[in-house]
């Protein structure tokens, strides 16, 4: 009999990921599990060992169980799901992806949004400062961060209405109102936080990172690059990104992603000592890289397939740099990654790199020509890691339609 | 017979002003309102319209109901304190504000920093960017701002440790690696939003701004000035910020405000449209300054005293900034004034501003010298605002002692 378990080897969603969402069903709002194309009830299932947690309307009160409990939970999962005997069991639990509503899968605290690939700090730098050295000084010395707003990371499948606001013409001797002419995307991977909170003015550790590190969401932050250009010196991007910051609907955890740990590219200078770290008891680096590949997807094109592998920057090493001045992390807090872009123009992260300003434009299956997102297109970022045994591990879609501005 | 209501006309906690905050007695947490120098803990008085809200250990249900509910919360209390007949029933639900714990009044949601003071943005242009106008071209076209980190806004009282994090000194080939050296304050005012969230996509505009301010609390931006000067480029001030801004426990409702709005300095340019907004039914313009009193004393010394209604830009006109690219507000967002400086030099709302970066030291009361923060410093921030019939409107005091650096 073929079941819902007999998942191809290479499923991005078989019992190697066992990643964690939030589903409406039959009236309730809870955690599950997806395997395969199923939302797997596990607040439900006899016997589960985080039942209260997984009931609730969010992962807020399991990220806030820390690490043991999210190992404790995956062991469990495993051994039910590679064990036959419990499948029967199991489908009672099972709800189709197509039968379920996903919901926002924790509530977001602070995001910070990091900047931590070379090649894209190298191309912006080009593009909105070419008279400047492409990376500022201070580039290869700490991970640059900056917050952007969590009240408007939205799920993926949410549209995105055009933002307005002032952009100046070079050619107009003030600044002028209305959409954004240069409505952009940034394919990074975000990273939700859990665990303790930290203490005020208590550092956390690059060695102590991953009890912090639940997992990653695929992430589009949407960049009006015109609004951007204006209102971003002396004090960063602020309208020209808070409209909207889309996220993909299932967190996969690091423990999923422990095959996909790589070396970083290297970094040159050695950062200072609290971004080393030390190896694990095991021999791992507290600084690594993760090997996720992604395809940017443009009405139906693929334009660019960047490779997370290239980050300059460790998520360990983030994480230390945003608590090294004391500052706290909550179960919830969030950072993306930045931008994800390589060394070849079908690598880079945003349409920015990609059309080089609008300089270069994009040519789609459809013969259509783009520089930047016009109204109605759909983007849809798309990622996979490898998993143990020449599994994959999939991190799902992340998809956004834009709407037209609202008459103003 | 004296009573807790017998107060002074001038006294800053009288009936006019009736501010909100959280306290803990006996066991529980709940909203309160301060009265002289105590605290009216209004859920339990017979009658009280907003029980439930005020029951909760947060401003947060409070700030949902929106402003028709705050009115009518004010007109009863308001009724019932200055009706005599009430005050033997008010006493029985009067704490001594020495027998309770304050706690942060709400949980903040997003945290938007601006830069609306014309002096003190000039002030910083000239000692960050000696080279450049010190003004950058966008500044008076629109109110600058960016995100902050709410996981660390903390009551005043709480003490501050000294961030570690790098700085780049001028005559290093590379950043070093340790506490601050250049720690520092920032004076501003604080704005609590509440009502009912907005809808992503759709801005709120200046006319509306006024529905969802709900009140104010002083506010100091801890700024470490070496970390913040090596990392703010290109994407702005992030752990120079980050490690703790302090709020004071009262907030003090708008419509206590209402006396102290004052006509704005005079803006030149006029801003675009969204920025103005038409004058409401009584003739009151949608952008208005407030003519808020500050004192900053350091270890006993007022050394600066700051007036807010210098401040360029309106917080309605920040509100409406923030939103006109579609990003939602939700109760419990927050956003301070940015800096409040003047243009003489003792009333100047920053360290760095009042020190010149230390090229002009500040003498306090005991003839200990000064140009940043010290270890054991304490920073008071005190302030007030004209009510109705000669009264005084207090906002309180916002508090912090500087702790050294953890061993790192």
């Amino acid at each position: 009999m073929t079941t819902a378990f007999d998942l191809p080897a290479d499923h991005p969603f078989g019992p190697h990921n066992l990643p964690y969402g939030v589903f409406d069903h039959d009236g309730r709002t809870r955690v599950g599990v997806r395997v395969g194309d199923h939302v797997l009830d596990v607040c439900s299932v006899p016997g589960a060992p985080f039942a209260d947690a997984w009931a609730a309307p969010s992962l807020d009160p399991f990220l806030a169980l820390g690490r043991p409990a999210w190992q404790a939970a995956r062991t469990w999962l495993t051994a039910l799901i590679v064990d036959k005997s419990e499948h029967d069991m199991l489908a009672l639990h099972l709800v189709p992806l197509a039968a379920v509503t996903m919901r926002l899968p924790f509530t977001v605290g602070d995001y910070v949004d990091f900047y931590a690939s070379e090649q894209h700090a190298t191309n912006v730098g080009r593009i909105f400062r070419p008279d400047a050295e492409a990376l500022t000084p201070n580039w290869k010395h700490l991970p640059i961060g900056y917050h952007g707003r969590s009240g408007t990371i939205v799920l993926s499948g949410t549209d995105i209405v055009r933002p307005c606001g002032q952009r100046k013409p070079p050619t107009e001797p003030a600044p002028v109102f209305g959409p954004s002419t240069r409505l952009d995307i940034e394919a990074e991977l975000g990273f939700v936080i859990g665990g303790a909170p930290s203490a005020l003015g208590h550092p956390v550790p690059i060695d102590a990172a991953d009890e912090h590190l639940f997992g990653v969401v695929l992430l589009n932050d949407w960049s009006a690059r015109d609004l951007q250009a204006w209102e971003y010196v002396p004090l960063g991007p602020f309208l020209g990104k808070s409209f909207a910051t889309t996220i993909g609907a299932w967190v996969v955890t690091m423990d999923a992603l422990r095959e996909a740990r790589v070396p970083l590219p290297g970094q040159d200078p050695e950062p200072l000592p609290y971004l080393r770290g030390a190896a694990d008891e095991g021999g791992e680096p507290a600084a690594y890289g993760l090997d996720i590949s992604y395809e940017i997807d443009w009405n139906g094109t693929v334009v660019s397939r960047p490779e997370y592998r290239d980050m300059y920057w460790s998520p360990t090493q983030m994480l230390a740099h945003m608590t090294v001045n004391g500052a706290t992390i909550r179960p919830g807090d969030f950072f993306g990654s930045g931008t994800i872009s390589g060394a070849r123009r079908d690598q880079r992260g945003s349409f920015l790199e990609l059309s080089w300003a609008g300089a270069e434009p994009v040519v789609l299956a459809d013969g259509s020509v783009r520089t930047f997102l016009e109204d109605g297109d759909t983007v849809t970022l798309r990622a996979s890691a490898p998993g143990p045994d020449g599994s994959v591990i999939g991190l799902g879609e992340c998809v956004g339609t834009i709407r037209a501005a609202l008459a103003s």
